[in-house]
């Protein structure tokens, strides 16, 4: 039996893999397994049956047999932890990785986040050209953190891990802002990632679905 | 040989047990393990011995023989899979507890901090007043799915867990902000998690952190 996560319907981002089960899609195309896919509206995510899995009212959520996971980190967490190809075998470095996980999650995208939602939400309003500047140096600031730390190296940590899956996801929601473009190792770290199969995999399917839902499908 | 953890020389917050080191001092404290403390200056967490432990030059960090992490929620997992006291025993709840430190970190934080950054460092800018209202509602959106989950029950998922330690601490930062006396439920949570012996501990360690620096010794 092959486990269930959820996905939008209808992808808010056309298609880019922005969405949080991309980050699902590729770390189960890494370990090679078979999932199946349940796509939710907006109001379906709202639904008492689909907030008894997700508190939040969110996706992606995770089902297998009896287990019910939400939270994308979770999720990976729990694929990585049990399935080969995305965690070390060496304890210390195992730990490392998923300390990579922590930080892709806690420390580099909260202020993506907070520049991509100022850019949707508040573009029109009055503050926005003023609160752009500090905005865009907070997410520098970690960028030339992390830049610093991945030098010339092809991972955060040794070989390619879940704590990379997180932190290239997680770096993809500033294409466009030409953020990246100021770091070209991380320019490259990325385009290393999206050139893994299982990566190419996971965005080729979920690309199929937003096709689907734009030729009404 | 015991842990060492960093933590801050001259604390921010005034002693109020906001900055995550709390977390990892209760983790510590939850499962009986002795622990020391190295305390950092701001100027010295962004020294390169610092930088060279911790990536983005925070606090705290967690050494342990020749194993070093950083990353709040890493170290509180590692310690809480290793040790018994913060996860339970049953594969299924145990993924589920790790769900919600994950929810804790990813979802229910980062508008906790976009609001208090906001209100520390955007106070006196001409748009203050017209944005909080907006910053406001996004935590009270969280608020309101996290109360309606717990309902009356004491901790998030049957017993406590890391996912109640760290969810907890998270909503703590909310004190002052008047947001939490409108949810019953979620006072009372926080209320509960800090009347464990081990909260207590915790908490009175990184007050005498804050005693010591503000008396100059």
């Amino acid at each position: 039996m092959s486990p269930t996560i959820t996905a939008f319907r209808s992808s808010p981002d056309r298609g880019r893999g922005l969405a949080r089960d991309m980050r699902v899609r590729w770390a189960l195309e890494e370990c090679g397994l078979p999932y199946d896919v349940r796509l939710l509206s907006f109001e379906e995510m709202k639904e008492p049956a689909h907030l008894a899995l997700h508190p939040f009212g969110q996706i992606p959520t995770y089902e297998d047999g009896d287990l019910a996971l939400f939270e994308t980190g979770a999720i990976v967490l729990h694929v990585a932890e049990r399935y080969a190809g995305l965690l070390p075998d060496d304890a210390r470095a195992r730990a490392r990785a998923i300390t990579w996980m922590f930080a892709a999650l806690s420390t580099v995208e909260p202020p993506i986040v907070e520049l991509s939602m100022a850019s949707i939400l508040e573009r029109d309003k009055h503050w926005y050209a003023d609160r752009l500047p500090m905005l865009e140096a907070r997410v520098r600031t970690r960028l030339g953190e992390l830049s610093r730390h991945l030098g010339d190296a092809d991972w955060l940590d040794g070989g390619f891990s879940a704590g990379d899956l997180m932190m290239v996801t997680v770096l993809r929601r500033l294409g466009g802002s030409g953020l990246l473009e100021e770091r070209s190792n991380l320019a490259a770290y990325i385009a290393r990632g999206e050139a893994r199969p299982a990566y190419k995999r996971a965005f080729a399917d979920q690309l199929a679905v937003f096709a689907a839902a734009s030729s009404g499908s």
